[in-house]
């Protein structure tokens, strides 16, 4: 594999290279600085990997013309619209030149194999159900990641690509959820959870108990164990957490900002006085490994799943290491052929329409949710 | 004070005396051993405190005879029934001779100040708005509770008292937080925040944005800080954290999971060899402090508030050490005379049927739903 042509841009013949990664250049907080410290990581880690690096030519070259190692990896692409955290889903919609946009028209056209961004979420969503559609069979795309348990990693989802749900919804979730923590936690046969505030079955809403419902009696019966608590998430109850985008984007904040605050507050214990300073140096290794472990940068890097292509969402926030780490995810799922095997996944399950129907009574299905076979 | 008479039980000349607290005996996963047990170690903290404790008899007469510092205090009343986890809402309604109807009774009928009970949420709920009812003015009484961040403890609200609520149910939480942190905090104008999937105003469904709009125009606009997310809880950025019972109750336990996790990786990294062990001796005092101060039983005892009276409700897995903290929490509102001071608060704001109309459109509030006024 030959580095890009670093002057390349847009030539039509460049155009037709298959690409690894389409990559927003102008999403995320510190975008496009941080985009490219964090492509400029990558390509120590991926040797070889090549990236088409969408937005502001003028304000791209210069700051690659400064990293040569994302520099030798990225071929840019002109796209002068730029979607901020501001721009609601409608009007990211009718922009028909922005960065994410063109990201994922790559990847539909076959481009690329995967997008990355850490732009606004609700946007990418908005476009990728439009640009890219999803798997037929399921509804709604999910943002999925993984979260750190006492008994290993973790996969929740949705993690706020539908901030309202309804039980039709949380049962593919389940289904995807299963599939996804089948490739990226190698197991042969994850567990499920469905969150909810208490483990009777009697608890919660008429949504959660419908979706369990349909769930027991679905061929995912045997992984499925029922209602998990908050809790459960980080005791690693089951192996995938089902939720519905709003309480999923909630709670992985909630842990993210709760293992932060002990985080700071271990960091005061030993900095109190020279011999907690001694004990911080004695215990220093396994301390380390635990920050480490702990790190949100090594959980940074959601995926969009359920549609015909792959998209990781950065972290907005994110610095240049949880970038990259978001290119270290999108690159997995792109070597383990992720969304082939979803795709069968899904197609062994059969669509959810074939599902008992109870929990996909006319009333509980909102009229603007498009039914399962139009994707 | 004298010790109540241990044969006393249901004696009419008794039940005129006046009790600090009702205890319901029966409610909780170790009930009633570990209610007894707890008022045990409450008998040491608050000498003199008298406790009306409900529940079967023939069950708590042989346990409060082994345990005398929890006889001394008590004075029993029998209640044959029991609400259990899986008692659903309207048959606990139903139930006239329950031990948490009785306690409540207690409290309604000005026997007792507070009621505290480990029993099911659902069903405290229904029983209080029944007997204790709504403050007028308020619809649906929250369960409050203090939880830990890097600025000092948080009020967060609901955590569970509702699973759906709407934009006028989350006015009507941010105005009880305020005036609770009033009270737990001891801050004189505490700051608000509705917890949301991102900060942004237009982040969120229609019922965070709409409850959002209306507080921006209250008389609370001051002390609004607009939107917080689930990291926003520990990071302590506002005294108030307002949500829906459904994400407070996830987002509340999955906090304490995340910390549960940090002190099991940390216990693993102390124990991993002579040095770290040492490591451990000379950062302890910080470590036992920091333990301390994040032990969840030390934040159990959530409070349902926006009732007339004050109803304490412990955790339902909660040991002897959790529940004897819910009766601290009690005593703390039966000493601060908390319940006048929200009345007081909401009365000064005015109700909230006084607000500005877009939030509360018809459309918006379900037929199940009693006026504000009806209490």
């Amino acid at each position: 594999m030959t580095a890009a042509d670093p002057e390349a841009g847009n030539q039509a013949g460049r155009d037709s290279v298959a690409y690894a990664l389409a990559v927003d250049a102008m999403g995320g907080d510190g975008a496009p600085g941080i985009v490219i410290d964090g492509l400029a990581l990558a390509a120590e880690r991926h040797p070889g990997l090549r990236v088409l690096l969408v937005g502001d030519q003028a304000v791209l070259e210069p700051l690659l013309a400064r990293s040569p190692a994302a520099r030798a990896m990225c071929t840019t692409r002109h796209a002068p619209g730029v979607i901020s955290n501001e721009t609601k889903g409608t009007a990211a919609l009718r922009m028909r030149d922005s960065s994410m946009r063109l990201t994922m028209e790559a990847v539909a056209r076959g481009e690329a194999d995967c997008v990355v961004s850490a732009g606004n979420s609700g946007a990418m969503l908005a476009l990728a159900k439009i640009v890219i559609k999803t798997i037929p069979g399921i509804d709604r795309p999910a943002l999925a990641a993984i979260s750190p348990s006492a008994r290993g990693d973790v996969v929740m989802l949705d993690l706020g690509a539908n901030v309202a749900c309804n039980s039709r919804n949380l049962v593919e979730f389940a289904i995807m959820g299963e599939a996804f923590a089948q490739v990226v936690l190698g197991l042969p046969s994850p567990t499920i959870g469905l969150l909810n505030v208490g483990s009777e079955q009697i608890k919660g809403d008429d949504r959660v108990r419908q979706a369990a419902d349909v769930l027991r009696a679905s061929p995912l019966a045997g992984q499925f164990r029922g209602f998990v608590e908050g809790h459960d998430i980080t005791a690693g109850t089951t192996d995938v957490v089902v939720t519905d985008g709003f309480t999923g984007n909630v709670a992985l904040k909630t842990g993210e900002g709760a293992l932060k605050l002990a985080g700071t507050m271990l960091k005061q214990v030993f900095n109190a006085n020279a011999i907690s300073r001694l004990g911080y140096v004695m215990a220093r290794p396994g301390l380390d490994r635990m920050r480490e472990w702990l790190d949100p940068r090594r959980y940074n890097g959601a995926v969009l799943i359920g549609l015909n292509g792959v998209v990781v969402k950065s972290h907005g926030g994110a610095d240049a290491e949880g970038f990259a780490h978001a290119v270290d995810v999108a690159m997995n799922m792109v070597t383990h052929r992720f969304n082939e095997r979803i795709r069968q996944g899904v197609a062994q399950l059969g669509p959810v329409a074939a599902y008992p129907a109870p929990a996909l009574a006319a009333a509980e299905i909102k009229p603007d949710i498009r039914l399962a076979t139009t994707g």
